[in-house]
C-alpha cells in the first residue's frame, strides 16, 4: 500500500528525535575550517561535508530516519524510492542495514556512479525516461503491485527531520568550537535539507539566517520565498547539477521553509564549476557539482548581507570520475 | 649562519610542546570513519586526513613548530628549505604567517601545484636539478650568503616533534571517540612523521603498534628496521610517490624510530593509484599518491599482524589536476 501523505509539519522535535535514531549509524560529520578558503571569501567559512556521510550525501540521514519508523508490516513489504541518484543511494543503503527489500526508481540519464552505486546497496533498479515517464506513478504502479512503501525523496516529515540533523550537527559543533554561525547556505532540490536545517536553526540558532542555494533557471526556491507562495520553473536551461532539478518547492518543505527562510540565492554553472575546483585544490573534498552550490554561492559573494562566519554544507560527493575530471582539468 | 644540527633527540615532551604552539594556529583535522572502507578492509579505519591541513600536508606542523622557536636574529636572517614540495609550501606558509623571508630549494620537476603554491605563500624559489646539483648545498650556501638559517626537511628535532603532533592528535581523537588503535600507518621518506608519531604512540597509547610505509623499491626504511641500521635505497626504481624518495633514513629519525617502530610495509604503484581512487569514490578526499601510501597498505593487506583497528594518515593532497584526472579516470 502507499501511505497517504502525513499532513502533520515537522517540528524541531522532530529533528531532535532523528539524531537519536542517527546517533552511532549515521556519520557525525567533522565541521572543517580552511584558513585558505577564509582568505579567499573574506569570511570565516565552517564546511559540513556530507561527502564523508555513508553513501557519499546528506540522504541518507533521511533516509534512515523514515525507514527505521517503519513498522513490522511496512518493512516486510518493503520500499519503493525515485530519485536521480543521491536519494536512491541513502534510501537503499538504509533498506540494505534494516534488512528492508528496496526498489529504486532511476532516470536513465542518471551518472553511472549513481546508478551502479544504488545497485550495490542492494536495491533492485526500474530506469525511467525523465521526458517520457513519469517517476511518482512508475513508484505508486510498483506500491501498488508489492504493498510497498513509497518513500518521497523530500515532502515528507520524517524525510526533513532526518536531514535536519545536517543542521543540528553545525549547530552543536560551531557552538563547540567557540564559533556563532551568522548564516548557513544548503542547497536545494525539493527542500528537504533546508527545511530539516531551518528547523534547527530557527529552535536553536534564531540568529541564524538560513539560505537556499539552486542552479540559476532553477530556483523556484528563491522565487517561491519572494513570492511567498510555491511558484515552478519555466523553461529551466539544462544544468550541471543533476541532483537539484525539482521544478517546485514541496508541499511540506515549503510550509517549513516560507517563514523560517533568510531567502534563495542562485548559481551558475561556472561557478560551481569554480566551487568543484576550489574544493579540490583548496580543500582536498571531492564534491559533485549539486554538491558545491552552497560553496559556490560563498565564494561569489551571493550574500545579501555580509556575514562574519558562513555554515556551508558540502551536500554530497558522487560524481562519476570521467565528469570530475573534465571540471577539475578546466581551469 | 647554518646551524650546526642539534643532537639532542626529540622526546614525547617535545611534540607535547609543539602541540601548544600549534594550537589555533594549524588545524586540527578530524578523525573520520567510513563504514564503507571498514567493510572493504575489513577491519575498523580511523581516517587522519592531514589533506585537509594549511598547506594540504601535515609539512606545516614541522615548519611551524621549528620557525616558531626561531630567536629574533635568526627570524630575521630568514630560512631556507629544500624539498619536492611539501616541506616546501609548509616552510613558505609558516614563515609567510610569521613575517619571516624564505627561499625554497626545489627540484625542476616537481609537481607545477606544489611549486606555484610554494610561490604564492610568498617563498622565492631557486630550482634545481635533481639529478646534477646537491640541494643541501644549494641551500647551505643561500644560508650562507644570507644569513639564513636552514629548515631540513625531516632530521631536525623541531620538526619531528611538529609533525608528532599528527599522532597525538590521532590518539586524543580515538580516545574521545571510544576507539584503541591496534596499529597506526604513515608515510615515510625521511621519518619525520613516523618519528613523531612514535614518539606520541610509545609515550600515550604503548599498545599501538606502529609501521612505516614506503613505495616498493624505496622502502629504506622497512630495511633499515629490519637491519637495525641505516640502509641507503640502491637502483631505486621509478614511483609515482614524488615525496616519498628519500634515499635513507635520516639519523635523527631513525634514532627515535628503530627502538619504537613495528616494522615497515612497502606498496606498489598500483596499490597507491587504487588507493587514491578509493579515497575519490568512496571517501570523497582528494589525496596525493605520496599521500596515499598508508592507505594502500591498509587496504592491500600488508600488515604482518591482523589488527582490529587501524589509523591511517593520509599526509598530502597536492596533485596536479592533470596527474590526478588520470589516475581516477584509470579505473
Amino acid at each position: 500500500m502507499t501511505a497517504a501523505p502525513p499532513s502533520r509539519l515537522p517540528r524541531y522535535t522532530d529533528v531532535a528525535f532523528a539524531a537519536t535514531r542517527l546517533g552511532g549509524v549515521a556519520v557525525r560529520t567533522p565541521l572543517l575550517t580552511s584558513p585558505a578558503l577564509d582568505a579567499a571569501v573574506g569570511a570565516r567559512v565552517l564546511i559540513k561535508p556530507e561527502t564523508l556521510q555513508r553513501t557519499g550525501s546528506f540522504k541518507f540521514r533521511g533516509a534512515y530516519n523514515r525507514l527505521t519508523g517503519l513498522a513490522a508490516a511496512g518493512r516486510r513489504g518493503g520500499v519503493v524510492a525515485y530519485s536521480s541518484g543521491n536519494h536512491a543511494q541513502g534510501v537503499a543503503h538504509a533498506a540494505q542495514l534494516l534488512g528492508i527489500p528496496a526498489v529504486v526508481v532511476m532516470p536513465s540519464d542518471a551518472p553511472r556512479t549513481k546508478v551502479e552505486r544504488t545497485r550495490a546497496y542492494g536495491a533492485e533498479i526500474r530506469q525511467y525516461e525523465r521526458f517520457f515517464e513519469c517517476r511518482e506513478r512508475i513508484a505508486d504502479e510498483i506500491a501498488a503491485e508489492r504493498g510497498a512503501t513509497v518513500v518521497k525523496p523530500y515532502d515528507d516529515p520524517s524525510i526533513i527531520a532526518g536531514q535536519g540533523t545536517v543542521g543540528l550537527e553545525m549547530i552543536q559543533q560551531a557552538r563547540a568550537a567557540g564559533e556563532r554561525l551568522d548564516a548557513v547556505l544548503v542547497c536545494a532540490g525539493g527542500g528537504g535539507l533546508s527545511a530539516g536545517t531551518a528547523l534547527a536553526c530557527s529552535a536553536l540558532s534564531p540568529e541564524t539566517a538560513v539560505y537556499t542555494v539552486e542552479p540559476e533557471g532553477h530556483e523556484d526556491h528563491a522565487r517561491s520565498l519572494a513570492a511567498g507562495h510555491r511558484v515552478s520553473n519555466a523553461n529551466a536551461p539544462a544544468s550541471i547539477c543533476d541532483a537539484l532539478l525539482a521544478p517546485t518547492p514541496g508541499e511540506l518543505t515549503f510550509a517549513v521553509n516560507q517563514p523560517r527562510l533568510a531567502g534563495g540565492l542562485a548559481v551558475s554553472d561556472a561557478e560551481v564549476k569554480a566551487a568543484v575546483r576550489t574544493a579540490f585544490a583548496t580543500l582536498k573534498l571531492v564534491v559533485e557539482p549539486s554538491g558545491g552550490v552552497a560553496l559556490a554561492a560563498a565564494m561569489s559573494g551571493k550574500l545579501p548581507r555580509p556575514a562574519g562566519t558562513i555554515g556551508v554544507v558540502l551536500s554530497g560527493g558522487n560524481v562519476d570520475a570521467a565528469t570530475y575530471a573534465d571540471i577539475i582539468a578546466d581551469s
